[in-house]
């Protein structure tokens, strides 16, 4: 793909009449970084330095730059790719990246999530509705406990079941024995209840330990799995997406935070990188991502790009069952609603709160 | 270490009058991530849940919060540690994280640097003065012309050379033909001058791949690896730390901006988890780091911290031969002054400037 380059749009909080010159420097920031008289080789200079393609000035008074980087320079490394677009200059703090556009060439190496909305339809059985998803909380539980719990969400009718972002390998409920008393409980419940629930562990540590809890669960049934991408690195999330293609990833926001705009670290980075599902702060509850934000991360998940399968949107972040026809006529059909506190908070009631969740989602009405 | 906590010190931006509550609410964010009163199990609140132990109004409006996170939660995972120091709360763009400490057993856990200062200045032969390092640009070059420069570096008497953070495997110099040439480049100039220099190549990709490049590496007696561990995942940085206990790593900041402030990050995790050497971006050059940020990051990497070996600090990011006496003056002899941009910007003279470089560090004069 020599020759092809990535668009990058960034956000500089300089006066009007540096920005020109600031876009500059960022460009070389961005790739070459050395003074461009010391580079000898024409080559480097016309095909690997970034160039700038065009700086606005905006009202608030900050410019937006648009610069085009050489994919010569990333070549097939997910890592590599956020370090071209944002690995220097996340330490300066005058510069935010706010969109970003890849070649056909580069989606097609990355090649996006493995299922897509479709095929997460195809592994709950849910049509023509948003999915359903909850939490498995407390970390500090014991596996038991958990596998309980996952018994009696997926008895109500939740398609899908994930680990808290928090569960790795501890004491109380270490990966093998939560996942297999997890599936375990998924399981009896779809033969009790003739549906199909997901059950997602939540991946933790190194490639090469999440290949093994990957194997490990898949033994057991397990289709789909919790990870945060910005926590392990994108680069492990791609191989592991490529590796096992046939499985769900559902991507935690976790370390995600700070100066790459949400809607184009959530929905396009990550869904480049394999995110079946992408979950995300939305708006009203424990986190003050303005709604605008959070409806673009939605629109980035599931537009037309290039031959990427589109990720499922999931608002979260202390969203409840009395908010289920809200989110159902922001983010329609195509997207999950996770709702993990709310549902624990109805205690003894847990069970038909679940089954208010599921119902609301499924016919627009909230069950008493 | 059940029963051991994390102190972690947040900065509120929030009034002082909501701090105390806003604090609790990130205690639980941070931990338990569900509402308390569903929480049945007394283990779980007393031993999992995070406190809170201290909250402090500020002079300019914030409020510093003091918690304690459960060791319990973490484990062995330097990504777990991440995510729960800051995983949720990164997307809370009124948290920031101020400083860490750990309790002694979780220190041992991740065990800091392999060589630490001592050890890099056994690998270099040099004593009692800063090292000297400088890196390999532009990508997009030839492996023969970064060898060539690899050999100029070297035999002017250059400590360490580091390639640019921005090599991964680009094809005008593909990893192994990279790396084998510039080893023996500065192998060769070696054997001409009696000096020895270290060349660290820059690690890319996944944990699988970058044990691979490990091992092609040390094949050929590399001893040191540039490593960017909020690219590739600190777990993955641990990890490969781990199993290579006699190599060296140097940790670039690539990625690590943001609400962690550079002192905590940069300073203390990244040598907890493993940075024989912390390359950060210095005042007075391409950033805006302040100077105190800067000493504070320094203090950090050397400051006694349980039986961790101390980091090497690494002021970057646009130095230049004429600050070395500065350079000197402020951050002593135990650091490694890395000048990249400005040697390569003398053309015909670059090894010239670079003996000035070394000799400017040798004995505190600038050569003309």
């Amino acid at each position: 793909m020599s020759g092809d380059r990535i668009r990058a749009t960034y956000r500089l909080h300089v006066g009007a009449a540096q920005a020109a010159h600031r876009a500059r420097l960022l460009a070389v920031e961005q790739s070459l970084e050395m003074p461009l008289e010391a580079v000898g080789d024409g080559r480097v200079l016309a095909e690997v330095l970034a160039r700038v393609e065009q700086v606005e000035p905006q009202d608030d008074g900050t410019s937006l730059a648009r610069l085009l980087l050489a994919c010569e320079s990333v070549g097939d490394d997910a890592g590599q790719l956020m370090n071209m677009l944002f690995g220097n200059c996340s330490l300066q703090p005058e510069v935010e990246l706010i969109d970003i556009e890849v070649p056909a060439p580069l989606a097609r190496t990355f090649g996006g999530p493995n299922l897509g909305i479709a095929g997460l339809r195809r592994l709950t059985g849910a049509a023509e509705r948003p999915l359903t998803c909850t939490a498995l909380k407390p970390i500090g539980s014991t596996a038991a406990r958990m596998a309980a719990l996952c018994g009696d969400f997926a008895r109500a009718g939740i398609d899908v079941i994930k680990d808290d972002h928090g569960w790795a390998n501890q004491p109380s409920a270490p990966y093998a024995e939560r996942v297999s008393a997890c599936q375990r409980a998924v399981l009896d419940a779809g033969e009790a209840t003739g549906r199909r629930t997901v059950y997602a562990p939540s991946l933790y540590g190194t490639q090469s330990q999440m290949q093994r809890q990957i194997e490990m669960a898949r033994a057991l049934g397990v289709t789909a799995f919790l990870i945060a991408p910005m926590v392990c690195g994108v680069a492990t999330f791609d191989a592991l997406k490529r590796e096992h293609r046939d499985l769900a990833f559902i991507a935690h926001p976790a370390l995600a935070g700070g100066r790459i705009a949400p809607p184009a670290l959530l929905g396009k980075l990550l869904r480049l990188f394999g995110a079946d599902v992408v979950i995300f702060p939305n708006h009203g509850g424990r986190f003050t991502y303005p709604a605008e934000t959070c409806q673009a991360i939605a629109r980035n998940c599931r537009a037309r790009w290039h031959e990427l399968r589109p990720s499922m949107p999931a608002p979260a972040g202390g969203m409840s069952v009395e908010r289920v026809p809200e989110l159902k006529r922001e983010y329609g059909a195509d997207s999950m609603l996770l709702i993990g506190g709310s549902l624990l908070a109805a205690g003894e009631r847990l069970t038909e709160r679940s089954r208010a969740f599921v119902a609301a989602v499924a016919d627009g009405k909230v069950a008493a």
